[in-house]
């Protein structure tokens, strides 16, 4: 019997990658291709990038993509592929309650099998109260409750993504505050985006019940220390598809100067 | 004064850039990541490929992403940049003539300079008979007149596409044929997609009146060899859109492997 999974069922598999041995590589992508490229190449699960989606499609960040159109991406990649999918919906779309209960159900409705959620307000730019994020995830995980989906709602805390006046070790600590918070309102992992210090990292890991996921740019320690952190997770944010549009650029600067094509054709088959 | 340029005057600018020393080259694209990056780098115009456009958003080529997703992704493309975007539409998506009208319309809506339309016929994947194609380029044409835009009609012939039982000489003389009846209907540019020999080429050039738009691919002679024969435009059709995957699929392979980020994250600034 090769049946299809339900999105329950993968809702369920994907939670438990996070308690593998094996750390969960997710380089986030922004189209069906690269969904279908990450299967292909043996990826357990797919992230989405909100921000690469957005620029794939002519907006900046910050929700300025309307979320409909966003949702239509999203489901596409739930349609190419059999494993898990995870988005990235920022804070939400939704500026109360009400709006996010509502766009809660149209992203279920998606077929995905995790979200990420995070804890800026697009319009202020600065963290949302920690009651009000407490109280949005509760509402979240009630949502999926109701659909019958143990969706892993990620907990994005931003508070390393802010200048601010505080010193790295004051917003360790406000993450770590943030992020037990967080797990205790039915969050199932915490992602304290940008955070790159292995101690604060080792620290994380340590406080949290839930699993860590931890961005991968220029400069985050590598793959197997991170594994050896206990880091659960790993995701790449917009950066898988700026190196892509890097190399683009180096293969398309190159065939202007040297009037060849043969840098972008001798890999075709 | 800074204003951009109207649909009309890059239909135009597109036209004349047919008839510079330097030929045309249009590594087409399938999103507003690579519009944009195409012209940061100097390209003098966007052309946008169905198929890749297709792949990206969970379709198979052949129309089979709905006619308005295509057009939404065009306009987007439109918007992102200032150089003229032509833009390929397959045959048209039109099971007649009064439909092919009306989406000749919302093509031209999108902002587009210059089209691309082909002589295959979707269901049948045949030929469609010459006089029917005739026909269809002089409605691209009024159309487009009556909207007051000299769209860049590049007619394409498939028939180096087609298995058939036509030997490559026998081959060549249908594309000649058919390119000077698309020429005196109207067409800007004949596009005989999939030749790749030499002296095929060179005869192409000395029976038209017209530009001729040759596809790269693996085996096409090099842009120089192809500016002495005369060729005026070359475009690349899904292959950009394939050599950037294949290159993304040995960072992923790689970094799978290798356990190790840096595959991707050294080329970060």
């Amino acid at each position: 019997m090769n049946r299809k999974s339900t999105q329950s069922e993968k809702a369920d598999l994907f939670k438990k990658l996070h308690y593998s041995k094996q750390m969960l590589v997710l380089p986030n992508i922004w189209d069906v291709t690269g969904a279908a490229l990450l299967e292909e190449t043996g990826y357990l699960a797919v992230a989405t990038a909100s921000a690469a989606i957005a620029r794939a499609n002519g907006f900046q960040d910050g929700e300025k993509i309307p979320f409909e159109q966003a949702l239509n991406v999203i489901t596409q990649i739930v349609n190419a592929v059999e494993v898990p999918v995870t988005a990235d919906i920022e804070s939400g779309y939704a500026t109360d309650l009400q709006e996010l209960k509502i766009n809660v159900r149209k992203i279920l409705a998606t077929g995905v099998a995790g979200i990420n959620i995070e804890d800026s307000d697009p319009k202020t730019n600065k963290l949302l109260p920690v009651d009000l994020q407490v109280e949005r995830i509760r509402l979240v995980r009630k949502v999926a409750e109701k659909a019958g989906v143990r969706l892993f709602i990620n907990a994005r805390t931003d508070i390393f993504l802010k200048p601010g006046s505080l010193t790295n070790d004051e917003k360790l600590k406000v993450a770590i505050e943030r992020g037990c918070a967080y797990a205790d309102a039915g969050a199932d992992g915490i992602y304290p985006i940008f955070v790159q210090d292995e101690t604060a990292i080792a620290a994380l890991v340590n406080e949290f019940v839930v699993p860590v996921n931890i961005l991968i740019t220029k400069g985050t320690p590598e793959l197997e220390k991170l594994q050896k952190l206990g880091v659960a997770r790993v995701s790449f944010g917009p950066n898988l598809q700026k190196a892509m549009l890097l190399a683009m650029k180096t293969s398309l600067k190159s065939m202007k100067e040297k009037f060849s094509h043969s840098l972008i054709t001798d890999v075709l088959v």
